[in-house]
């Protein structure tokens, strides 16, 4: 099978026009994708996406376009039968890594077209990706990953040994999962501007879906977040879990003093307390912190691998919050599992967005199958927005992710959306930029 | 006077038709420029540039023209008046943050866009850049920096009184630079590609025109690297100084290992031996190599301030190499000049490619005469490409930079030059690429 064509749509949905994503950081996004479409002379196709949050999201695409001569004319089998080579070639064009390397609009662009392939070489084997993966030998699982920049932290030696001990308990952690699915988290009570009572009602509306954690957008107003972090406490009891999401809004000092006064409420973790750039930032945090019972949280920014490498082996943060999209796809998150499981931090993948919670429930199923075997204190992100347009939509029950079922990775957006929402010229966007 | 035009311009060089600028990452380099022309109603233009290496150089155009909203139709003084605001005006349009933050593609572009308004605000001035920093009070230069994510390490405060100390000194010290010059070090000896016999051709070149330190490129065998360096011992003597450079080939314990067989040469330090994202990683290496009379040195990809903070704050580099366009141009590398001040490292930019030896005199002066009053262990990267295309080119004499007088910063191109390699409709690039 050779893959004949990489074209890129612009998709963009109006999610400005409500509150609902808003945060310290980020009042206004337009929740996008820069999607891609293999196409292969086996007529099977390959979907990718990358998140964006609208403006810009033209320039990824444009990236992406660049990677074509990467990708198009090549047999599929030629990346699969050496997956880590794979990473390295579509990230080596030296002049395009110049750019980069491996961080910002590049490596944005880099993630959807190897999730693109991840997803045609899961359809060509019939299988949803989670399932790939963890049929996978360790030796073909560790033969995925780059170990460039990391063997300070890993060798491919030490991922060996360590899926070989987690073999033995696939099958038993896999049945597992299809029977009760993994455990969610909302995001959806609290995005900043929502008024109070609205955190109520969404609270009790969550609370009755079956979650047992929350997360809270603060950063904004601290009296606002001390009143809405005890308003989300009035409602969950002291239980069940709090998170608060500065979305980097701090500097160091100020994120100290700032989560000091959210203590009481006993947060599990503060997220994204500064910039996501700043490991020796978040480790003087996560230090501040000890013993607190709240812990410091950061990925969704986190550019690479190896940023993740130093964030884990320096024990900067207790959770880590991979992100589907923002580093080089699969590949290189099944590093970053990979060290996570050796330096003992849960993952909790940051989702939401546009096909960010079909994208890491895979992810998620990987890690405990496969990686970490655990799920102590892992919860995977949920926002309740934009599922509609996807052809397999993330299936919550009981505030469980349910494992997907069709082959491919699930960030296949149904034609008529793409249709709709292509920016500038798709249906929604010429009646409203036109009229 | 009002910005009323923004044009940008795609200018590539063919300099990979030579082994000029080869190293053990980039093969085979077409040293780029995004070039910015910024139009007033007065008449007046503002000229910036980022460098690239070929291709993507036009993605990052394309960025720039997403920044253009933030900078035609305003009043040069209203970013004048406060330029600190300007770089967080520059850098917080939200939805294009999230393809960064400050990183990559879009930092690239903002360091244009930057350098750019600096430009045209020199030349309204009548100055060249280094002398409208230096004449500017303390007060006024700590306001031309954002210090968002550096309080941890500095505060304005300490800028300020740090910037105080040093403002009696001015005078005198800028009246040694118009004098003596700025000392430069060249890269033009040790290509990767070179045969020896033109490495030693080069040294006695380079030796006759003055130079005490010359940078040889290596990482790709180390057979030829421990011969390499021993030639240009043989030449340049002991009494001078060599530095290596990797261009981030290594992994940490591979870096180590190999520069072990580099110290008999005592080279003064050893540039980009990892991913330029490793902290912890260039802070293991320069732990080892105490003692050793070699130093770490890295810069020219680092994204941003934050991370340029966490190496100078955590001692990881003994070399601060500063580019004038990988971070947001002028505004953040007066804030990595504060903060190597403050933690004692001594600053030696990054230059070659195109423009960037005619941006990083400018930045070389300030440090000096305004910022840090050290030229101990200071050099200036000189590499002798490309000088002809710009209007003011760069000056040396006996091995160190004249200051330029021109007003402005340096970095415009002539047009003929514009119109022969703008890419790909240029005159050179059409009768190139039609033949």
């Amino acid at each position: 099978m050779r893959i004949t064509e990489l074209q890129t749509l612009d998709l963009r949905f109006p999610t400005s026009l409500s509150l609902d994503g808003s945060d310290a950081m980020n009042p206004d996004p337009d929740y996008s994708a820069a999607y891609v479409v293999l196409k292969t002379d086996a007529g099977l196709e390959g979907h990718g996406l990358t998140f964006t949050i609208g403006r810009g999201n033209d320039l990824v695409c444009a990236a992406i376009q660049l990677l074509r001569p990467q990708v198009v004319g090549h047999a599929l089998a030629e990346f699969t039968e050496d997956m880590g080579g794979f990473y390295r070639h579509i990230t080596s064009d030296s002049q395009l890594r110049w750019l980069g390397p491996e961080k910002g609009v590049m490596h944005l662009a880099t993630a959807a077209v190897i999730n693109a392939v991840w997803d045609l070489w899961a359809r060509s084997q019939g299988k949803p990706l989670w399932k790939l993966v963890v049929d996978m030998t360790p030796e073909e699982l560790v033969r995925c990953v780059d170990f460039r920049y990391l063997t300070d932290a890993l060798t491919p030696e030490e991922a060996l040994e360590h899926l070989r001990r987690m073999a033995p308990g696939k099958p038993e952690r896999e049945a597992q999962l299809l029977r009760e699915g993994y455990p969610a988290y909302t995001t959806s009570v609290g995005w900043l501007g929502y008024p109070d009572e609205k955190i109520r009602r969404l609270c009790r509306q969550a609370l009755h879906q079956g979650f047992t954690a929350f997360k809270l957008k603060v950063g904004r107003s601290l009296e606002d977040d001390v009143r809405r972090c005890r308003i989300v406490r009035e409602e969950i009891g002291w239980e069940r879990h709090l998170m608060v999401d500065a979305n980097q809004v701090w500097d160091v000092p100020q994120a100290l003093a700032w989560v000091r006064q959210l203590l009481p409420y006993r947060p599990l973790w503060v997220e994204e307390p500064t910039s996501p750039d700043d490991i020796l930032g978040h480790l003087a945090l996560q230090k501040a912190l000890q013993g607190s019972g709240t812990q410091v949280a950061t990925g969704e920014h986190v550019q690479n691998r190896v940023v993740f490498k130093q964030l884990l082996q320096s024990g900067a943060i207790g959770f880590c919050q991979i992100d589907a999209t923002r580093v080089g796809g699969v590949n290189e998150n099944l590093a970053i599992l990979l060290m996570a499981a050796k330096f003992g931090v849960p993952v909790c993948p940051h989702a939401g967005g546009v096909g960010l919670c079909e994208y890491v429930q895979h992810l998620s199923a990987i890690d405990y199958i496969a990686v970490s075997g655990a799920l102590e204190n892992r919860y995977l992100e949920y926002v309740d927005h934009l599922h509609e347009h996807f052809v397999e939509p993330v299936v919550l029950q009981q505030a469980r992710y349910r494992l997907p079922q069709r082959p491919g990775y699930s960030a296949e957006i149904w034609p008529a959306s793409r249709q709709a929402y292509r920016y500038p010229d798709g249906d929604y966007w010429k009646s409203r930029l036109g009229g």
